[in-house]
């Protein structure tokens, strides 16, 4: 299959590198600067104590025309409209889309995206990228796919020649799926950022404990969760599994980063105001979260 | 006059000095070290470029006999129950106490505690203790008085032979004093520790400025505060002029020490509990600000 990644970040290049050992794979970067750097230097994944190279075809993102047959889109939430433009202004016939942001904040850019067919994805990978050619792949896991709109077969075609390394597990209901995963991020992402500790310590201090339930469950009531109790043992074994991780949103917060608040808390916050339902806390570490952004500078 | 401070804090050296240019005074620390070292030393305040040292009767707390004029107790909050005990359980007759906790926590231990008049301060000085004999006089403000219980006539006494560079100030209403005390700990002091940021910057940073509004509005509720923009302008002028400061339970948290969390938050819970009435945002801060003592191992 011929593949594009669009998006240079730990995800990007980590499925680049799983991807390309099956398929033909193009990664398309914002910067010049990182496409020359990949071009020559190759791909570096270090995954414990193995370290592998692969040499790929990399491009600057303007190259991209939509003609390849499925078009992995992996930046953060808060790059996605230019992306959305880029593939709306394309004059041929676009390949399937396969959306890989956190939260459910890309949703609101589906509806308008032209595309045959759209994937969506929820990464239990631990992933970050340590240069512009090199990603560690700290945390095995799966990425959960669903269908957002059109055929599964491409999907099927994909999820059938995957390696066993980076497995992919199909889902019926995106919504669900996206909802799963939401959660477990707006619970230990703003709480390990604001109070600077690993996901593990969510669990063993009983008064973080006690606001993570507090955020649990301002969320639970907006998402309208019925199966509560299994969405909060899944937030507890998360923390578990992933107990001497630093978040994804502390570690942007520590580097001086924008963080995906918008596209997780954020999302929260509209879909609450347009049920009416209060969220206190959640709107309080929506803002301290952007208040430590712009105490950073990091705007 | 024949005075006793209980407390050998910043505040506890701070008073000693200033009231013992005009009465006799006995400093009591919990600590022997703390009282031999000052005893040795003699008492050192530092203020701004100015340093003087002045020769002061301490002993340990176990020798306090209550046959002073007035006592000042300036232990913390949760330093209290073991003061009150011994109080009580002394046999001659008491003479006038006088609480300087922040807060309002304070008040319910008061009505069992045996004195002939009670007094409550409100201290609007910024102190450090730098060393067991050596405080640091770092802002410049006043003491507000009021009578909680007995004769008005030790209090005025005292308030006629201060010095001028310690000013004390009568409040007829003790409290309307400590609320407004109380609102501004209660913005500043958890805020500024929970962010590691100065007081000004709850003015300086939007989002941190919101947060702060959410946090007096729970608290307006439950304290039943009619002139509440007089007292929010009471905040931001405070934040305003102490804006290079660190609060005290900023201070507190770094240096790994118990905060007064419960004088000021965990209060206004209790009351919120009597009074029905609902704050997830203070609750929040109250176990933030909790598990940062726990994650110090500050318990």
């Amino acid at each position: 299959m011929k593949i594009a990644i669009i998006g240079g970040g730990a995800i990007g290049l980590l499925f680049s590198y799983y991807l390309g050992q099956t398929h033909q794979v193009t990664l398309y970067t914002r910067t010049k600067g990182q496409a020359d750097l990949i071009n020559r230097e190759g791909l570096t994944i270090v995954d414990g104590d193995k370290t592998v190279c692969q040499s790929i075809e990399v491009k600057q993102v303007e190259h991209w025309d939509g003609s390849d047959d499925i078009t992995f889109i992996t930046v953060k939430e808060h790059q996605l409209s230019s992306i959305i433009s880029m593939i709306n202004q394309q004059s041929k016939k676009i390949g399937s889309l396969f959306f890989l942001q956190n939260g459910m904040g890309h949703l609101k850019w589906l509806p308008e995206t032209r595309a045959e067919s759209i994937y969506l994805g929820s990464i239990e990978h631990g992933a970050a990228r340590v240069k512009g050619h090199i990603a560690s792949h700290n945390g095995h896991g799966v990425t959960r796919v669903a269908v957002y709109k059109g055929s599964d077969n491409l999907l099927r075609e994909l999820l059938a020649t995957t390696t066993s390394g980076f497995p992919f597990a199909f889902e019926q209901d995106y919504e669900e799926m996206l909802v799963k995963k939401l959660i477990v991020n707006l619970v230990i992402n703003p709480l390990t950022a604001a109070f600077q500790v690993t996901n593990g310590t969510l669990l063993t201090n009983p008064f973080y404990y006690k606001v993570a339930l507090q955020v649990f469950d301002e969320a639970a009531k907006v998402l309208n969760i019925h199966n509560k109790e299994e969405h909060w043992l899944n937030v507890l074994s998360v923390c578990k599994q992933t107990s001497t991780n630093r978040s994804s949103m502390l570690k942007d917060i520590e580097a001086g980063r924008k963080t995906e608040v918008d596209a997780i808390l954020g999302y929260l916050l509209e879909e609450s105001r347009a049920k009416q339902i209060s969220v206190p806390v959640i709107r309080n570490y929506f803002n301290l979260i952007k208040g430590k952004e712009f105490q950073r500078g990091g705007d």
